[in-house]
C-alpha cells in the first residue's frame, strides 16, 4: 500500500495530467460508464463543520476511489486550513487497499479547479477581456492556475467579502504573471469581466441578471452542497447555454436547482459537461450567448486524480 | 497521524474492551445519542464483490470514524481473504485525519461478534447445552471467542455447506478449549444447541420454524445487505423476543424484513439492543422463551472498536 503525502502528490502530478483525466472522466460519466453513488454526509454543529464522502468506479476500470473531504470553517482560527481531504484507491479485483493520499484537500481543489478549466475551454468566449474572480480562498488561487491553460488572458479583477484578504489575494506571490486588480464591487468585475468564476461559500445570491452582460461566461462552483448558492436563479433564465457536471447531483444541490424548482428553467436544459466535451454543437458558439456551468463536484473526478497520481507512481519506479 | 497495522491493533486491544465498547455504542444509539446515517454501498460485477462504508460518530464524542470495507468472495481462489476493510477516524473539532487502521477487517469481525456476544448476554438462556454455530468462516470463529466471556459452555456444533471446510474448522488450532463436532445436518445441530449463531453469506433461509426448540437463542449475522438471509421468517413469529442492532436498517436489509414485509410480525415487537442494555425488563424471562436477535452491523460499533485503539495507543505512550 503506497502512502503519499501532499508534497509528493505536488511533485507527481502535472496540471495537464489532470485536466486530461478529467475530462475522459466528465465523458465517461456522461456516457454512463461510470457508477457514482449520491454523495454520502456527515454535518457537526459544535463546532460547524461537514463531511462529505465521495465515491466510485469506471465500469470498466481497475480501481475503485473513496474520497473523504472536510470542512471546518472555523479552523483557520486554529491557524488551520478550513478545508481537508483524504483520497483511498482500492483494487476492484480484490477490494484491497492500493494508496492512501494524504492530499490534504490538495486534489480537490485540482481536480475542481479542473472541472472550471473545461468549462471556460468549451463555454467561455475567443476573446476574454478580463477574468473575474468572487473569493478569494484557495480554490479562487487554483481556478487562475488552471484557466491559464485555456485563455491568454492574465487581466484579472478579484472581489471577496473581506477586504484585507482580498488585497492579500491580490498580491499573492505564486500569482504573479497575472495583472490582478480589486474590483469596488460586483457591478464593477461584471461589467469589466467576460469569464467570471464564483468561488465562495455563499448561502445567498452574490451574482444577478442585470449584472450580466452579452458574452459572458460564469462558471459557479461554491454552491456543493444543501443550502449554498451564488448565482441569482434569473441568470440561467438569461443564459443560452447551461451546463453541469451531474444532471442528478446539480437538480439537488447546485445554484441550477433554485431555478429548476422556481420553474426560471425547466431541467431539460441541462446539458452536461460530458456532453459538452463530446459534442461541439452543444458548445458556444457566438461571442454574445451567456453561458453558465454550475459544477458541484462529482466522484468520477476524485477517482481520476487519484488514479492519475496512483498511475503515474508506478511510471516513476 | 498514527497507522496501525493488523498485528499492532491485535496487540493493543482486548476482547472485554471491545465488549465494553460495542454496549455503550448500542445504549448511545438507541438513546438517539449518535448520528449514524444510512451506509453507502458499492457493488462489483466482475468480480462479483462489494464495499460497504459505514459513518458516524456520537453528539457529545470527539471523534468521527469512516469504515470502508469489501466483500470479494472469489479472493480466496487467489489465496486472499474474501473480506478486508479499512477504518479511518477523525478529529470532530477540525475534521483532521487521527488515525488511520489497516485492520484488514479485522475491527469488523471483532465489533460483529461483540455484538453476538452482547445478544448473547441478555437473550441466551442460562442453561447452554450447546452452541450451534451455522457457518465455518472468520465470523464463526470471533463468534465462539468472544462467547467465551459470557457462557461456560464449551460444547460445540458446527455445519458448514462445504464439509472439508467444516471439518477444518473443526480442528483449528486456537479453538481447541471447546468441544467441537460437525452436525450431521441442521435438523441435529437445532436438536442438540440452545444458542445457535448464524453467520453465512445465504441468500435463502437455512433454519425453519419447525426445528427451532423452545429455550433457544438465535443470533442471526449473516445477513447484512439486499438480498441474504438465512432465517426463516416463521421463526420470527415463534420468537417472544426478537431484538434488532438497528430498527431503520434491520427493516431494509435484516432477515427480519422479509418476516415484517410478508406480515409474519409488526415492526413493532422489534427491540433494539441498546434497549435491552438499558432495560432488563425486555430480557429473556424464562427459559422457555424463544429469542432471536438480527444483527446487521451499525457504524456506531465501527466507531466505538476504532476509538478503543486510538485511545488505548494513546495511554500506551
Amino acid at each position: 500500500m503506497k502512502i503519499f503525502t501532499r508534497k509528493q502528490i505536488e511533485e507527481l502530478v502535472s496540471l495537464p495530467d489532470i485536466l486530461d483525466a478529467v475530462e475522459r472522466g466528465f465523458v465517461a460519466y456522461s456516457r454512463g460508464d461510470t457508477v457514482i453513488p449520491p454523495v454520502a454526509a456527515l454535518h457537526f454543529d459544535f463546532p460547524l463543520g461537514d463531511c462529505h464522502i465521495k465515491y466510485g468506479y469506471m465500469k470498466n476500470g481497475k480501481y475503485y476511489v473513496v474520497k473523504i473531504a472536510s470542512g471546518f470553517p472555523d479552523n483557520p482560527k486554529l491557524g488551520i486550513p478550513a478545508g481537508n481531504g483524504v483520497m483511498l484507491l482500492f483494487d476492484k479485483q480484490t477490494g484491497g487497499l492500493l494508496s492512501l493520499l494524504l492530499d490534504e484537500g490538495l486534489l480537490t481543489d485540482l481536480r475542481t479547479a479542473a472541472a472550471g478549466c473545461i468549462a471556460a475551454k468549451y463555454l467561455a468566449p475567443k476573446n476574454v477581456q478580463c477574468i473575474g474572480i468572487v473569493g478569494t480562498g484557495a480554490q479562487a488561487f487554483y481556478q487562475l492556475k488552471l484557466l491559464s491553460f485555456v485563455t491568454e488572458c492574465r487581466r484579472v479583477m478579484i472581489w471577496g467579502r473581506d477586504l484585507a484578504k482580498t488585497r492579500k489575494f491580490k498580491d499573492h506571490p505564486d500569482l504573479h504573471e497575472w495583472k490582478m486588480e480589486v474590483a469596488k464591487d460586483l457591478d464593477d468585475l461584471t461589467e469589466n469581466c467576460n469569464l467570471i468564476v464564483t468561488t465562495t461559500s455563499s448561502s445567498k445570491p452574490l451574482l444577478f441578471a442585470h449584472q450580466i452582460r452579452p458574452g459572458t461566461h460564469i462558471t459557479a462552483v461554491g454552491a456543493d452542497d444543501v443550502g449554498k448558492q451564488e448565482i441569482d436563479p434569473e441568470i440561467f433564465a438569461k443564459a443560452e447555454i447551461v451546463v453541469v457536471d451531474s444532471r442528478s447531483q446539480c437538480l439537488e444541490i447546485g445554484d441550477v436547482s433554485y431555478a429548476v424548482r422556481q420553474g426560471v428553467i425547466k431541467k431539460e436544459r441541462l446539458l452536461e459537461m460530458g456532453e459538452v466535451a463530446m459534442d461541439s454543437a452543444l458548445r458556444r458558439n457566438s461571442e454574445n450567448q451567456i453561458t453558465i456551468a454550475d459544477l458541484t463536484g462529482v466522484g468520477i473526478q476524485d477517482l481520476q486524480v487519484a488514479v492519475t497520481v496512483f498511475e503515474k507512481s508506478c511510471e516513476d519506479i
